[in-house]
């Protein structure tokens, strides 16, 4: 149900042509209210497509009417005439949904595009797709419009967590150029609930920051990353306190655990705890270091179980990041400890990496503070898909 | 000629059964003086092998005598007990070379080890290798040397500057795990004019800056590099300003590049020029978030200049880190301006990539610096020689 899950919803999802398959590329989500509440995490790349520079602003006053998404083209590094095609877009949809009765501005309209970058959007086949996504509209099109938002993604993520008496639903799209520090693909989330743009906002930085941002397959940032949140109050609901955060990030950790298990050409989802840190943020600095590392990718992949190459990725975290002895790392992988105190410990052959599920804890004993982040492999087909095609 | 080029130094490279080819696996440096000048350069790994622990100390009064290498092991994670191995190599190192006639004192002994990590070195055939190596020490050594401290390499990496009547020669190694801040491999350079212990740690330091610390072939730094450098002062010809710096830049270049050139499953040798920039650190650190860009290496392999992610991977690096105008980036691969003012230029398909070095430069527009950091593209070899087998 994706994001029509949540009351006050519609959406759908059409074929406009922008993919030379054929297959639906158009998406539309349309709050129908009472309320409008939204907000939105974006890329921290500063080289950012013309849709997320339209869509930080309309964000800016909390409201949006309504999220048109492509794929088929990132309208990425094209310029004034991309802007000028995202602004184009946004009017479309608000010109299109006015002639159905609905109250919406141009500049309540998010606009997201996914695809190649540096190519102009076919803005003749992207404005019909508009007409036909606003003509499907419809309170069971969640589904349609997680299929259309997919480029290199083998299956559709979407995810609900409901609760008493409201819903929070979702979609998401995202296969590669998946990095941290942002929100590393196109996401719309949905509630039914009715919350303040204060908290929906806080809300959704609290939970992206937890698991979209702890997802880091192959340490290339996208210039087109969002993740924005919609909520209608359709039910009047007004959540407890930590309610919304908690629903949100279940709801989040699902599609982000959907990204990595889709992730171009991984054979292994490896999830990298860093424990017995100073803090959080130490922790994390450690396992993003770590999942950076091309050569313990690599060794994922190969089923080798290499506690050096984890090792001396983590040496590589200035001191004062985070701050350990490097002498008294101890290393776990899928439950054996093949490292103790910087050194051998049990045999790495008693590792079973047979699994597509990988668990790494490296322990800094230094502290109590942990975190997880989520990478894959580096394959044969990694390699493949991104060099074979453009993207 | 390799570290004989230069008068004073004696050297040797045999088979201790190290390697399980049989292939020569360990190699002796000596500096027979006049002069015992040296100067060093080590990771900056917080996780460092047990000979970089020791070799830094024995460089901490500038006198090295003899460096003893070994391939076939990095001694690195293997606790207190690999220290003592280091420890007891370069006894045995200043034990034999003493019954030789030498005057050198274990302490002026800097031991350099690379291999697997996590393993133990194999004592007995190392220290009888060492004998081997002191037996077989010769003005005509070097180029068995440089062979002996090869892994993965396919062909040794020497160079050799002469210059009016003194010479700096060097040898190294180093195809895996090459990445920044620091030498990336082993490397023995000598010289025999003659310089004094700070002259030759500063212009160390400025060649290694330039050269080594702009290769970033897989992003993954060692946690064995050293580079050294031994002067014997052996012409007694004292270099004019600028002029050792000048030398050891050269031969640290041929050296950087011939390892670039043989980097693991490499089919390109990139060279990423970032100009236009406020300052020289500014355009380095753009240039590292390109080389350290899978997407961008994945593309160079299938030869296809995506110029998108490119700029995507220059935008990821921090507005006080590097300032510069988002929408005003140029871009040309292989001469060719593929990317204007972060649009889209020349058409992609005059590129040619068919040859192994691809030359890119991106226009920041935003100064007058300028720094090149030279990486590989990301291939199948790459993954499968670092996937199918340990290091």
């Amino acid at each position: 149900m994706s994001v029509t899950a949540a009351q006050g919803f519609v959406a759908s999802g059409v074929a406009a042509g922008l993919k030379s398959t054929g297959a639906r590329d158009v998406a539309l989500v349309v709050n129908t209210g009472p309320e409008r509440v939204a907000a939105g995490v974006f890329t921290s790349n500063r080289v950012v497509a013309a849709p997320v520079t339209w869509s930080r602003q309309v964000l800016v006053d909390s409201r949006v009417d309504a999220v048109v998404l492509n794929s088929g083209g990132a309208n990425a590094a094209t310029g004034p005439d991309g802007f000028l095609d995202t602004h184009r877009t946004a009017e479309h949809v608000a010109t299109v949904l006015q002639a159905r009765g609905s109250d919406v501005s141009p500049g309540d309209v998010a606009v997201c595009s996914t695809g190649l970058i540096g190519v102009r959007l076919p803005m003749d086949a992207l404005l019909a797709g508009v007409d036909d996504a606003a003509a499907s509209l419809s309170a069971e099109g969640g589904d349609d419009a997680a299929l259309a938002i997919m480029t290199t993604d083998t299956v559709p993520k979407t995810a609900v967590a409901a609760r008493d008496g409201w819903v929070v639903g979702g979609m998401a799209k995202g296969a590669g150029m998946l990095a941290p520090g942002l929100a590393t693909m196109l996401c719309v989330i949905t509630t039914d609930a009715s919350v303040s743009a204060e908290r929906a906002d806080a809300a959704l930085r609290a939970a992206t920051r937890v698991t979209f941002d702890r997802v880091d397959s192959d340490g290339c940032m996208s210039t087109n990353d969002t993740v924005i949140l919609l909520a209608s109050g359709a039910t009047g609901i007004v959540p407890a306190p930590g309610e919304l955060e908690e629903a949100l990030t279940e709801v989040c950790a699902t599609l982000a655990r959907g990204l990595v298990a889709d992730a171009e050409g991984a054979s292994h989802d490896v999830a990298v705890t860093v424990a017995g840190a100073t803090t959080e943020a130490a922790a994390e600095a450690v396992a993003r270091a770590i999942t950076r590392s091309n050569l313990f990718k690599a060794a994922i992949f190969g089923n080798d179980p290499n506690w050096g190459r984890i090792i001396s990725a983590a040496g590589t975290v200035p001191e004062e990041v985070a701050p350990f002895d490097a002498a008294n790392l101890d290393v776990t992988v899928n439950g054996v400890q093949v490292c103790r105190a910087s050194g051998v410990g049990e045999d790495r052959s008693l590792v079973d990496l047979s699994g597509r599920e990988v668990l790494i804890t490296l322990d800094l004993n230094a502290g109590d503070a942990s975190a997880t982040v989520w990478t894959n492999d580096l394959t044969h087909d990694y390699v493949h898909e991104n060099s074979a095609y453009s993207s």
